[in-house]
């Protein structure tokens, strides 16, 4: 299907002048200077416009004609010894249908045939690459990566189908991570439960460095430790997901490791799960991602204000950044051939540099066919609490004792993965986020 | 336990002169340009003296005063939120004792007190780095690396305990995937369970991308899409292991798919086993690996002799390179913070430029304390295979009729982690290897 990928970049780009795009795919990568290879997993803009999840290709296309030459590395027996059987051109071909197949060697000659003015390149180091063969020829370094870019933020059926794929995987995951969690088993345990279900289900890509957390890890974004052990009365924190065919899944559970939330565990947990609740119903055309953003912290405001952990108005508590103590990364972000995926700040629109909102990952309107992620969440974090507590400020929003009394609860995160369509959305995530239904399961 | 490495690396290095060791420790890993973060696994030799696995610390060992200078980044708020609680000063001094702990900005200072004539590192790019503060010293990059390559081929006691920890989790492992195998599962359903009980057992990283090969996909020595259906008659090839704090384990078991070999897989079987036995048993200090490999090949080309599968006598198919076709890689490498871990060619002894052993990972005689793989294998690889039968000298010593039945059966390699002691070895690998043992536990 990434022919339907060349034809939509070939249309943003101009056919009228004399141009090629040049592309490099990814080489494999190896650890501190050894020969520990890491999984290949292709470069996304290149796996995106040709499929070929192996090393050593490059593209180029010619926007004149609209012509696709793919270019393989030349294998020998050696290869075929180490690595497995060498395709043929043949081969090649019929499962990667460039226009034009070569040898890489044949590059330089391609070129000199296309003879083009002007050549797209990604980036400096493919640009510097391709100079070798054409010194003399401008190089735009801009158009390229802003049209691919354009490209991916809106799915076409066949990546919404391997998106659903991964969550369809990421849901059994999940659940099966949920039912094997009580207190006594270590973090790392969960993390074996997880991998099992993605890679037996044939998903062998995680998405991300996934986060097992219990008690005060679970409050560490990007906790990656997983290592302790789990304990009655904490709550644990499941961020993670898996790749089909290079598209990511990304999900967060917050879960009680004993099978029943205590009371000051639930007031956090419902004030989260509401802000989500409202923000995914909220979505559709035209919404404007920071107004999401801002409509969460809200909700999340008015949770803690009923629980008597901040205090004043809830327009004070947005204007002064107090919810950035609380609730200190964006609502979400893009999701697709990378998990942090392309588009988030379209040209000239910059970051807002305040606390509450400048980790937020996109601040673009939804439109029909973009994919995010919706995570609000509730952390107590120590090194943001307590310096708070010594300001002035900060200090008059914060009932100090409560506070001081959740400082080791950790945090709640809840994540689903969804499509905006035509009007509202599609939630591809379906991993027990009630209450009720999450202490059922842990029950049976 | 890392200070017995740095006393041993101490011991090497000249005490006379006002020199310095210079290391940096290994920095997180991105892919392809995105936020993708791969897990971080400290540079082996910086691992091997400090025993910090963490990013962005940096060392000088002072050689005249035999002290140990360790710099830690500093971090901030913010880090502390993404990535977890900052350990205070206090805590790095408890938790890695040197005997000086500083931050990575006093480095300048700390170079200009020692003022060393001469400062040894490992390669180009640490020496461009501690070239901005002491741009006219002399640099050695050669003495570095062989003094801790010398350390590290011959283990410490607690250095073999996690290797033997990592073969206990091994064991579990592999006696597990044996199990759960049978025709009709996938490869990766196969690494599913491996890495389950991996992880499980608290080993996260994988000490090489695992092979997890069926049928012809078993004589591809690196196989590593995982991803065919294992069915009724074929072969089944694991090759897999982790880490245990950063010591790696390495083991490989080929199987029956339906818990029965067939005759021509038990011929092919028997004839590795016993070169892998006869290797085993023979090893013990002052034994060459080179003669342990030609051992290995002349067993199994005997093997493949009584097969009816290769014909003439066995020196001659040793002196004409036969061998090599089928047994294609060296009979094994050492082992440790590297799975093919360093120092297998020591100054002065270059590789045998000859088919059967060119890819032989070590030339050492062994010592007591050094840990290798015995991993000897027969592969029918029809790249190699068919052009030899064009061949005229080759072909004289096929028997091609024979030899076209087999081309399909894939490969076979039975692979165990050996210490060398005082009088012989101690092998770590306890997964059943005998032909008897593995269809007993396949029929339970």
């Amino acid at each position: 299907m990434h022919h339907l990928h060349r034809e939509k970049l070939f249309s943003l780009l101009d056919d009228e002048e004399s141009a090629i795009v040049y592309m490099k795919g990814a080489e494999l990568m190896y650890r501190n200077d050894t020969d520990y290879e890491f999984p290949f997993r292709q470069e996304s803009n290149f796996w995106y416009l040709t499929g070929v999840n192996e090393p050593d290709f490059h593209l180029v296309l010619d926007l004149k004609n609209q012509d696709y030459h793919l270019f393989a590395p030349k294998r020998d027996a050696q290869y075929a010894v180490w690595h497995g059987r060498v395709k043929t051109k043949d081969h090649l071909q019929d499962e990667y249908q460039p226009d034009h197949l070569h040898y890489e060697s044949k590059l330089p000659q391609v070129l000199k045939d296309i003879d083009p003015d002007k050549i797209y390149c990604l980036n400096q180091e493919q640009s510097e690459f391709i100079e070798q063969f054409e010194r003399e020829l401008p190089i735009d370094l801009e158009t390229l990566e802003d049209a691919l870019t354009h490209c991916r933020v809106f799915k076409t059926g066949w990546e919404l189908d391997q998106m659903r794929e991964a969550a369809r995987v990421n849901n059994i995951a999940h659940t099966a991570v949920l039912e094997a969690l009580e207190p006594g088993k270590y973090e790392h345990e969960m993390k074996a439960v997880f991998d099992y279900h993605q890679i037996k289900n044939g998903l062998m890509q995680d998405a991300y460095n996934g986060i097992f957390a219990a008690g005060e890890n679970s409050a560490i974004l990007h906790y990656v430790e997983n290592n302790r052990e789990i304990k009655d009365g904490d709550l644990f924190l499941i961020d993670a997901g898996f790749e089909c065919n290079g598209y990511s899944s990304d999900f967060t559970r917050t879960y009680p490791a004993n099978g029943a939330f205590t009371d000051s565990q639930a007031e956090i947990y419902e004030a989260v799960l509401e802000a989500q609740k409202q923000v995914i119903e909220a979505s559709e055309p035209d919404v404007k991602m920071e107004d999401l953003h801002i409509l969460a912290a809200r909700v999340m405001m008015q949770g803690l204000k009923d629980a008597n952990i901040v205090k004043g108005s809830i327009d004070d508590i947005m204007e002064e950044d107090i919810f950035a103590l609380f609730f200190p990364h964006g609502l979400g972000h893009f999701l697709g051939l990378d998990t942090h995926d392309v588009g988030g700040y379209p040209k000239g629109v910059e970051r807002i540099d305040r606390p509450g909102i400048k980790f937020l990952r996109t601040r673009r309107t939804l439109q029909p066919g973009m994919v995010l992620t919706i995570e609000p969440g509730l952390y107590f974090v120590p090194a943001l609490l307590e310096p708070a507590l010594e300001d002035d400020t900060a200090s008059k929003f914060l009932n100090a004792s409560k506070l001081k009394e959740m400082m080791d609860l950790g945090g709640v995160r809840i994540e689903d993965n969804i499509i905006v369509t035509d009007d509202g959305y599609e939630n591809m995530t379906d991993v027990p986020k009630e209450r009720a239904d999450i202490e059922q399961v842990m029950a049976g």
